[in-house]
This record gives C-alpha cells, sequence and structure tokens, in this order.
C-alpha cells in the first residue's frame, strides 16, 4: 500500500514534468486539430542538438572518471544496456501483434538511462546514510549510449532483412511459391513481418542470395544521423575541452529543446495510438516485468563485481537501478532519428508513463532492501 | 510641459530600446534594399517558442494567483480586454480607409498589455507610498489573452465573412445585380471592404445562403497555430509544473527571439508602410484618445470593484495603467501569426511609437492623480 | 627552443579549443561518410546570430569608448585591417595555383582580430607590469571590421571583372580573339582566372564595355546577407541600447551556434581539402610570414603614435598583437557568407593550424621584446 501511494505520486509528479507534460500537450492539441506544425528542419536541428549534448554528457563522464578503478562495473553496464534490447527481441517482439521495431525501440528506452531515477537512487542511498563508490554515479554513459546503439542496429538489421526478404519473395513469384509466401511478401514496410515467418522464409530462399550482411548495416547505422551526432559528441567529449560550449550551450538548451521536441514526439503519437488498441496490454505487462529483470542481472553482476574487485553493495544497488531505470530524455530522441518507423506512442508510453513510476516507486526500495538483506551493506554508524 | 518632456523622454528611450530598435534597424534595412532573408521555417519556430513562453508566463501567474480574493478585478479585467477590442472595431475600423483588419489588430495591441508599462505604474505606486494588493500584477494576463484571441477571433469573423459575401456578389451577377455590388465583388482579399458596402450586400443576399456560422471560426481560430501555441502555454503553465523549462528557455530566450522578429517585422512593415500614407493621422488620434479611455473605463469598473470588495485604490490605478497599455512585447508576434494579413507598420507603429509613450509618460500620472483627487488614496504616513 | 615548446602546447591547446575541435569533428564526419546534415535554413539564421553578435560587439564597444583620445591609434588601426587585405591581394594571391578568392579570404582572416589572441596578449603585459591605455583593447573592432568588410569588397570586385572580362572575351570570339583568350573565357565560374591573363584580356577589350564599376559592387556587397547584419548590429550597438538582449541572448549563445557552424564548414573543408594538395605550401609560409610583417607595420604605425600623441608603448604592443592575430571566431562565419566560393580548408587552415600558435606563441614575446629593446616601456617598479 505504502509502495502504491509511491508509485502513485510519483506518476502524477511525472505526468506534471516539462518532458511529460510536453508530450501529453503534443498529444491534445493533436487530438483537438490543432494546425500547429514545428518545420522539419528545427527538429533535425533539435535532434542534432539533443544527440550531440548525450554525447557530450557521456563523452565529459568517462574522460573524467578514472577508469582502471571502475573497469569491472564498467564491462557489466555495457553487457548490460546491450542484454536488454536482445532481451526485448526475445520476448516483447514475440508477443502476438507487437510489431518487432517498436519492441526494440522499448527495449532500447530500458536499456537507456533515467538520469533522474539513478539520481533518485543516490538520494536514497545517501539519506540511508549507505557508502558508495564516487563514480558510480559515472557508470550510465556505458550503460545508456550501448543500449540505444544496440536498438539502431538491431533494428535497422531487422528492418533490412525484412525487406531483403520481401525482394527475394517477390523474385520468386514466378517459380510457383506457396501461396503463405506470397502473401508475406506483399507487406509493407509500414507493417512489421511476423518474425517466424520470416524465418521460415529464410530458410526457403536460397543463402547466397538471401543472407543480410551485417556489418554493412551496423555502418549504415553508425553513420546516420543520430549515431553521427551522438557519437560526434562522445569523442568531442572524450578528446576535447568542450566544457565552455556545453556548459554555455548544450546543456542549458537541453531542456528546453527537448520540450519541443516531445510536443512534436506527441503529436506523432497521437496518430498513431490507434496501432496499440490490441497489444497495449502486452507493453504494460513487460513494463511493469523489465524493471525488476534488468535491475537483478544488474545486481547479480554487480554481486560479482563485489567479491572479485570490493566493489561496494551501494555501488551494486546503483548498477540495478540504472538497469532498472528507462530513459525519459536521452531515449526518446535518439530513437525518433534513429528508428523513424518506431511508434513512439508505444515505446514512450510504456517507459514514462509505467517504466519509470516503477523503477522510482518500487524498485529502488526493493534493491535497497534485497542488497540490506544480503547484508553486505549497512548504515554507517 | 512636465508631462510633455515626460512624453519625449520616454519616447527617445523607446526607440533605444531592443524591441523597436531592431524593428527601426528592420525598416532601415529594408530602405536600404538589404538581401538579408530570414528563412520562413525560423520565424515559424520563434512566433512558436514566443507565444509559448506568452501562454506559460500567464498560465504560471493565474496558478500562484489566489483567485478566490481578486475574482472581481480579473472578470473586471477580462471584460476591458474583449470590450477594447470591439471599440477599435466600432470606432478606428469605421474611420475613411482604415482597413478593419488593421484596426482590429490594434485593438488588440491596445487591449493586451505591456510588462513594461506597468512596471513603470508599480514603480510609481511604490515611490509614493500608495499601498495596492500583492496580486493586483497578476491581473495582466486576464485581459492580455482575452483582448488578442478577441482581436484575432473577430478578424477572422470579419474575413470569412467579406469572402462569403464577395462569393455570394459573384454568383448572382448573373440575376442583374447592381453595378456596385459586381464592383464590390471584385474586390481582392488583400484589398479592404468597405464595410458600409458590405452590410449593404448582407442585406441584399438571402440570408440562408449568406449568414457566416461563428463558432467554427471561433474553432478555426483556437486551431490556428497561434493560439494553439498561446493557449497550449497557457493550459501547461495553469495544470503543469513546467517551471524549469520556463526558467532554463523560454523565459531567458524571449526578448533575443523577439529582437529577430522585431527585425523580420520591420522589413516587412517597411514594405507596406504606403499604405499608411492616407490614414496616418487616424492612427495617431487613436494612440493618443485610446489609451485615456481604455484606463477611464478600467477606472470606473475598479470603483465599482473598490466599493464592492475593498478592492484598494492603488489597485484600481494599475487595473487602469495595464488597460491604458499597449503591448509592445506578447502582441507583435501574436497578432503576426494570428492576423497575418494586418499591417505591421499600423498596429506597431500606433502603439509602440505613440501608444506607450502617452501610457507611461502622461496616463500614469493622470490616473495617479485621479485617484488622489477622488481622496481614497494617500500616502502612507 | 622556449619559442617552439610553446607554439606546440598553443598548437595542443587550439586543437581541444570547442571551434577548431568542432571543425576536426567535421572533417572527421565527413571523411566517415556521416549522413549528418544541419538544414541550411539553420545555417542561414546560425550566421545572422553570429554576425549580429559580432556588430553589436563592436558597436557596444565603440560606443562605450572616448573616441577623441584615441583618434590616431584608432586610425591606424582601420588602415591596419585594410592594408593586410590588399597585402594578400598582392602577394598570397599572386602565388602559383593560389585561388585570389581564397588568397583573399585568408588575408580578411589575418586582418581579423582574434579575441583570444589579444587577451593572451593582455595577460603578458600584466604579468610583466607594463602599463597600458585601458581603451587600447577597444581597438579591435576598428581593424576587425574594415579588414572583413575590404576581403568581401575586394572579393567581389574580382569575382565581377573575371565574370565580365569572361563576357567579353566571349562576346568577342568571332572577331578571331587569340587562342588563349577564347580558353580563358571558358573558364568556370568555381575556377580561378589566372590574374596576369585577366590583365592582358582587360588591356585587349574595348574599355568602355570593359570597365567594371566599383561602386555597384561595393553597395551590393554591404547589401548581402554577411554584411548587412554586421553593419546592422554595428549601428545598433553604436545608436542604440542593445545590453539586454546582446547579455541575455546573443552573447552567451555565440560560442555554441558558432560550434555548430565549424562542424558545417568542417565538412565543407574535407570535400574541398583536396583542391590544396598543391599549394598548401604557400599557405604554411603566408602563415608563418604574415602575423610578423603585419605585426610590425602596426608597431611602426604605434611608433607614429607613441611620439605624435603619447600613446603608451604597452598600447603599441598591443596594436601589433592585434594586427599578427588572425580571427578564430568572428571571421569565419562573415566569410563563408561574404565569400562563399572561398575555400575554408584554405583559409580556416591558414589561420586557425598556423598563424594563430604563431601569433600567441611567437609574436607576442617577440614584439614585447622588441618594444622593451626600444626602451620605451619598463616594468613599473
Amino acid at each position: 500500500m505504502d509502495f502504491l501511494s509511491l508509485f502513485l505520486i510519483d506518476f502524477v509528479k511525472q505526468l506534471q514534468s516539462p518532458t511529460l507534460a510536453f508530450l501529453i500537450g503534443g498529444m491534445i492539441i493533436a487530438a483537438l486539430g490543432s494546425e500547429l506544425v514545428i518545420p522539419e528542419s528545427i527538429c533535425t536541428i533539435i535532434v542534432f542538438m539533443l544527440l550531440t549534448k548525450i554525447g557530450l554528457t557521456g563523452g565529459i563522464a568517462i574522460r573524467n572518471s578514472n577508469l582502471t578503478e571502475m573497469v569491472l562495473p564498467m564491462i557489466f553496464a555495457v553487457m548490460v544496456g546491450v542484454l536488454i534490447v536482445f532481451i526485448s527481441r526475445f520476448t516483447l517482439a514475440n508477443l502476438p501483434k507487437v510489431k518487432v521495431v517498436d519492441a526494440l525501440a522499448t527495449g532500447g528506452l530500458f536499456g537507456a538511462v533515467s538520469g533522474s531515477t539513478m539520481a533518485a537512487g543516490l538520494t536514497v542511498l545517501e539519506e540511508q546514510k549507505i557508502p558508495y563508490e564516487a563514480w558510480a554515479g559515472a557508470l550510465y554513459p556505458f550503460m545508456d549510449i550501448p543500449a540505444l546503439v544496440t536498438a539502431i542496429v538491431v533494428a535497422n538489421i531487422y528492418l533490412n532483412k525484412k525487406k531483403h526478404s520481401a525482394a527475394a519473395a517477390h523474385s520468386t513469384v514466378q517459380e510457383s511459391l506457396s501461396k503463405k509466401a506470397v502473401a508475406a511478401g506483399d507487406y509493407s514496410d509500414e507493417q512489421d513481418y511476423p518474425s517466424n515467418r520470416q524465418e521460415y522464409l529464410s530458410q526457403q530462399q536460397d543463402p547466397g542470395d538471401n543472407r543480410v550482411k551485417i556489418w554493412p548495416i551496423i555502418e549504415e547505422s553508425l553513420r546516420g544521423p543520430a549515431l553521427s551526432a551522438m557519437l560526434l559528441g562522445l569523442a568531442l567529449g572524450i578528446l576535447t575541452q568542450p566544457e565552455s560550449v556545453y556548459k554555455s550551450f548544450y546543456d542549458p538548451l537541453f531542456r528546453g529543446l527537448l520540450s519541443i521536441l516531445m510536443l512534436v514526439m506527441g503529436m506523432e503519437a497521437w496518430s498513431r495510438i490507434g496501432e496499440l488498441r490490441k497489444v497495449a496490454q502486452w507493453y504494460v505487462v513487460y513494463s511493469v516485468v523489465a524493471p525488476f529483470l534488468h535491475g537483478l542481472i544488474a545486481f547479480g553482476l554487480g554481486m560479482v563485481a563485489h567479491y572479485a574487485t570490493g566493489f561496494s553493495m551501494g555501488g551494486v544497488v546503483i548498477l540495478a537501478v540504472i538497469a532498472s531505470s528507462s530513459s525519459d530524455i536521452s531515449g526518446p530522441p535518439t530513437l525518433r532519428a534513429g528508428i523513424p518507423s518506431a511508434n513512439p506512442s508505444a515505446y514512450i508510453g510504456a517507459s514514462t508513463a509505467v517504466g519509470t513510476p516503477v523503477a522510482i516507486g518500487l524498485c529502488i526500495p526493493f534493491f535497497i532492501g534485497l542488497a540490506q538483506a544480503i547484508g553486505g551493506m549497512s548504515p554507517l554508524p
């Protein structure tokens, strides 16, 4: 009951935060038929600035970290970020009528990290006087960026494979393919391709024609506007001294520019919210289960680091909290640019409306309790 | 003489303020044939950000106000804002050769509130140690936003009626309409329709064909980009907690973005300044008389609140000052987006070049004197 | 050796500064085939804001200066700024295969002033307790703006003359012109015209047809978007009170917007870096020699002011330092907009990669030493 009231308080607070307020505002004005339009060139530069800032933040955090000290938790953070995307690929994406790109974008968001959830976790640890490494907060880019990159790359591989097999199916129509395959070949790009059918088709085709080369797609994804900007920011943050423009420009403008983009995404989400009618329940189930599952995986890996290198139990909790969090800030613009065909109603709805309240209201107390139960952690005298 | 020198000092200071300086700068570079162009997509996003900020400012002010305490002055503020627009419709708009949309836009600006004029009024009251309610300044959005909305809606109703009767006139040409009506039907959209002729036409037509439905036009106006953005900001300001993006983004960028838009409006105004040749004197007369007239109406309503609910005489003066002020900041971008066919040389010229100096230099001392003469107000001991 | 290590330290620091970091970042992502695109409308508004800010900065500095006191050094600053461009026209531009527009843009950058180089000079003077006039730093816009204006005007005159003689050459083809002239007539606008050939052609043609009227080209240059915005900012800075928008908008956003433009210029530079293969050595020679040459000219003129009006030896050093500096901030956006056909790899490469380290690492100590050798300057007791 206490958990539930915490959950509800956080839920209402989330709704009033500028990020979600502008998103919902966008949905409402779209529903009311507003003629408001944000020009495409403006969206492009906003996305560029947001992603450059996300990269710069990560890069500067990495440059200021003592990497040797944090090497094992860091590797685990990267692993968890990547793993979360693949979990969504093999769970959510396979549920009936759920689109694969939507599931991957959702997985990307749940793999990415929410700065505010992490901050809430750090605050609770400090209130309870539980010690943790000062650099533990710097683990977040190592989970955040790999998760977003993985989601975009896997989605592009999937979309390419789909197009490829659709084309292959078309090209062999005259050779009396089964009725089923013909039907499959008619699926439009917009619609999603049932993944088991696709595999069936893959086996049918000549492997030489059908195999999709993975590496060019990864390269292509990295060259796309979204990942270019983010990786550029990351490299500039690590290798140069961009602090002056970061502090005077990219950082202070971030939330305001995000509010405009959230408005746009709200208007886009409204026009596609109907697609969710038959699958919304799966997103709710995923969004409640995933934060616990991801957090437990990270908690387990954190315990390995605890026994192997003395990583503090407070640090283990932080690793679990950032794994259970889902990005409300860095993720949406990245995924909008990187997987344009994914439905923002699905991934933002799942993440911000359910995932974040679950992570803050339920997972933080759960993982602190778990760590205390294991006993390696106790308040300082 | 003292009034005149105050007026002139304020006039020169106005000319040097960034808002007017960029406006005049735009007119001058347009006159010199500059090839400077601000892209349309940039103007669109600037207008969006300005109007969202205007709405947010109003919404936050309303959320932080104790509405029950200020209910009567608040209702009077709304009434004055709406009334001022209708006054311009029935005075300025009917003067010979004055265009109706220009008159309505001017009325909208004079109904809207100048933050700096209000601040000047508050400063003088404080200097003279005249007490007033702390929330009196929060009355401004209740006059500002209704005036701008009314101006846009009334202008759209007018433009629709005009189009409608022009179309009707055309359709009945074969039925031997009078020569006059045919000529009237040939007026282009750009040109203004003499309003008495239009009424003449309206009576000629079948009422079933000719009646313009008001509600769809109001709906249409509210859905337009200008009012959508302003009302969205208003709703977000009232219902959510947008302070973080307001303080970090919309508020600090406001004046700078406005300077760019004023430059654009200066360039636009230059190209249409010729239209004012034959009517400029009417705008000057209106701009000198209107601040006193509007202020007196508000002063009278304020006195009603004074006797009915104990609204302070200082508050009455503030209500009169915000009524006599004309918007130099929030109004121009709103009207440019909401009534694109109105001539900015007319409404900004009237408001900023004459109306504001009159309001600051003449009306503030006048209403303070009036209140003191009535005697309900005196310096604190 | 000490000079060289100073030079190298400064060189590496330059590479890490946001300006150069984003430039190099742009080159690298262009080389890697990134699909990142900054929309043209965004570049337009960024250039407008940067140039308005540059003008405002100069204008405000001029308004706050006591011009009568600084009249002679001020005139010398203007003279040096203009002269540097003509020096580049008659040296660098005449070197084999060097394009005239690239040379003029480079001259413009070397005539313009680097705020950070000047700041470094002022710091060294203060560290060594060498006195100088408080207004000496305000000399910079008097060199900066004339140099950029001169470069753009001279480049436009050159391009017009070239087009004109090419057209003339074409029109007289039938009258059996020499084979050489015909070939010359086929040069595209993009390619550069060997200047001696052009003069040869000029003499061949009827002078009445061939003379390019200078004044319309100057007028045309001043009306172009680049100089319009800069001169507008200058006028507003001198005549009005734009401090509020300057401090809240144009100044704080400057470096961030510049970082985006530098990224764009880096991508542009990469695509044209091949043009430099055969001429890069000339740019290196120019960039090493020019700072000393320009500084010595300014030093000589400064000595005239020293003996004529008592201009301090510290002031003479400052004049020499701002002459030896080349603009890394105000120049590139101005020249990109004013001379679009010039190759940014040439002028930014010359200025930022060689000119600035030479000016900071070598010229500052050189001119301080020179002033001390002349003896008019000594540390205060």
